[in-house]
């Protein structure tokens, strides 16, 4: 059954499971690497497929931008274009728009913005957003919302939840008119439609966002307004991990979790970070995506199971150990930290790339260690261990 | 043997044949890439292998600045360091240190100098070059030489072709001192000593440098006192494709390959663009090295069989085409020169390395068709055609 999940494991509200897409199933919990612009930045689809990696991001405003959906669309799809056959999901682009502060408008139809790359005005809304994501031709496409910072009252945040309710609805009109017999529209029963049979129409799948800042009430009024307008295949857990604090995101998963349908993936959206990861899987969360891992890896900071660490220490230039000690990753498998350290201080590229692989393998690998004590009935114990542990090496962020 | 070169096949002055290292043979001619400091810019160890890459170079000079030639030594030398287990040269920097117009100082003990990243003084000799060739411990290491400008004139070119000789009799011996009984300089008869045994004094072999200008009479005379003074392993013919016309270089190919020995390996230093390597093959040269694919693809241009093209040429936008059709490259066989432009015009570090790879494989895929055409007995024909073709197209170029 396309767009299907059927969970095999549980602990509490965490949950281990198969999310399967007309590209493949993703095993859950899973972290998604995210390719903004149709590229993981600084690696190539065959280190994700190497690693492990399921399933992957991309971002409409950014591809409409640059090349063009259209160019994408020209060039076979999102799939073809960036030579990865595995799930992909398209975030709307609602967060960049937002982002825009001082460059934008928002009405009941739309946003009005200016292009970060050309100052060009445009205009989004509900429908184009859809149109634009269905040229990329990703397997799970997020609808347009409404995003507000963390710490949003609860006016600005219940104007935002309530309009993001509506947009959610205007984005599943569009979305089902583009597919006219409703090929795609289906959470299952999609059998006989294959992505070989090169069909215009890629099968595709619109995931809503729960939005409602950090009020519980909100949040749950958001998931009731959604879950009554329409059986989604899945539900976006939008507007966290932008500026509020750990124990009011956390917070806000409880609420959310319970009241969303057990039977439909969970997506939250841009968190990413290891302790992040760990707690949202105890709390129900299937899928996640940060752009953290290969940001920091660029910049030098490799995840490892004692903290972060800088690999340009001085005190790494005849490090003979791997990034991280006992690491799988064909980084950490062929090289040390004082060749990873020569890399970088030497500007050179094969640096990122190694450091951008080690990081997102370890969150990878992270959520390959959940599922397996998922199946193995020691989540609890596991996950209470790895956290205390993380907590308890906080030198190693320090230096 | 180790460092032995076996012809066999011929067509001319042009021949095939395979060169032993203590890390594994390299049938010839072959193209070797350029990792100055470490690393073949923007590449992986392992797309190298997958490309069929069989030995790459490294910088002495660079790496003694950075990160050192003793770190490299500490982490276990060049192979261990940059992760790969193939042939590796070092040049010595010759080349580097006489490019630093107005920082030097030439006497007849050696070249002062100031770093070209800190400016820090710095004084090389035959002698200490040789000490860090021997810790960065490569499978060949070449003299350290006096590289003078392609066009200079008699003089000039005599001096410094003469202390070349005289400074590769001094590398020599310094070479033999370290070697102890001998270990690592002998041209064969070295079975015993694999690397495996993790024997601190690395199996190597001295190579000295052809010098001479375009003049064919000091060409004859470095010829003839380098074979006089040793029995090399091999030769490198250097201060060529330095500014001189193209037929000075090929002309003076002729004169020094029919006076070099018949079976040791000739290596033309710093040439590498796809012409010349034919040219060069034609002449009796085995190895080539040059930073131009790399360097090129970093640019944007990539090598084709109909000239070069530049990847952000507006028409190629959503062009489904591979960067080269026909090519077997990883790049070419995944991606468009839509999704390759797009990367470069975003500034994806992927592109980067697409390019690169694919211009390294032009030249890895070149020789492999010279040695072919070699072992059929086609070569003429066929190194006649392929530059018949390749100058054909110069319309390819001017785009």
């Amino acid at each position: 059954m396309t767009f299907s999940l059927t969970v095999h494991a549980t602990a509490g509200a965490a949950r281990a499971g198969v999310f399967v897409t007309p590209h493949g199933p993703v095993s859950t919990p899973a972290f998604m690497a995210v390719g903004t612009l149709a590229t993981v930045k600084a690696l190539d689809p065959l280190d994700l497929e190497a690693m492990g990696a399921q399933m992957i991001l991309a971002n409409a405003y950014h591809l409409h931008l640059r090349p063009g959906d259209e160019v994408v669309r020209e060039l076979g799809g999102l799939h073809q274009f960036m030579g990865w056959n595995g799930p992909i999901l398209t975030d709307s682009g609602g967060f960049q728009v937002f982002s825009l502060e001082g460059l934008r408008t928002v009405t009941e139809d739309g946003v009005e913005f200016r292009s970060h790359i050309d100052g060009s005005r445009r205009h989004f809304t509900p429908e184009s957003v859809i149109r634009i994501e269905r040229n990329l031709g990703a397997d799970v496409i997020m609808q347009f919302d409404h995003v507000v910072p963390g710490q949003s009252e609860e006016g600005v945040a219940r104007e935002a939840m309530e309009r993001s309710v509506r947009w959610a609805g205007r984005c599943l009109e569009e979305f089902e008119r583009l597919n006219g017999q409703g090929l795609g529209s289906r959470v299952s029963g999609l059998g006989s439609s294959r992505p070989e049979t090169r069909d215009p129409r890629p099968v595709q799948v619109l995931f809503p966002i729960v939005q409602g800042g950090i009020h519980a009430s909100l949040r749950m009024q958001s998931v009731r307004a959604l879950v009554d307008m329409h059986d989604w295949a899945g539900y976006g857990v939008g507007g966290l991990s932008v500026g509020e604090a750990k124990a009011d995101m956390y917070g806000m998963l409880d609420v959310v979790d319970a009241a969303l349908p057990a039977d439909r993936p969970r997506y939250l959206m841009g968190v990413g970070f290891p302790e992040d990861l760990v707690e949202g899987v105890r709390r129900g969360v299937d899928l996640f995506d940060c752009v953290a891992p290969t940001r920091m890896g660029r910049n030098g900071t490799a995840f490892t199971d004692e903290g972060r660490i800088n690999i340009k220490r001085a005190d790494f230039r005849t490090d003979p150990r791997p990034i991280m000690e006992g690491c799988g990753c064909s980084a950490c498998r062929r090289f040390s930290r004082g060749y990873v350290r020569h890399l970088f201080v030497s500007d050179e590229i094969l640096g990122l790339r190694l450091l951008s692989l080690h990081n997102v393998h370890f969150l990878v690998s992270l959520m390959r260690d959940a599922r397996a004590a998922l199946a193995a009935g020691t989540f609890d114990a596991w996950s209470l261990d790895w956290l205390a542990r993380h907590h308890s090496k906080p030198e190693a962020q320090a230096r």
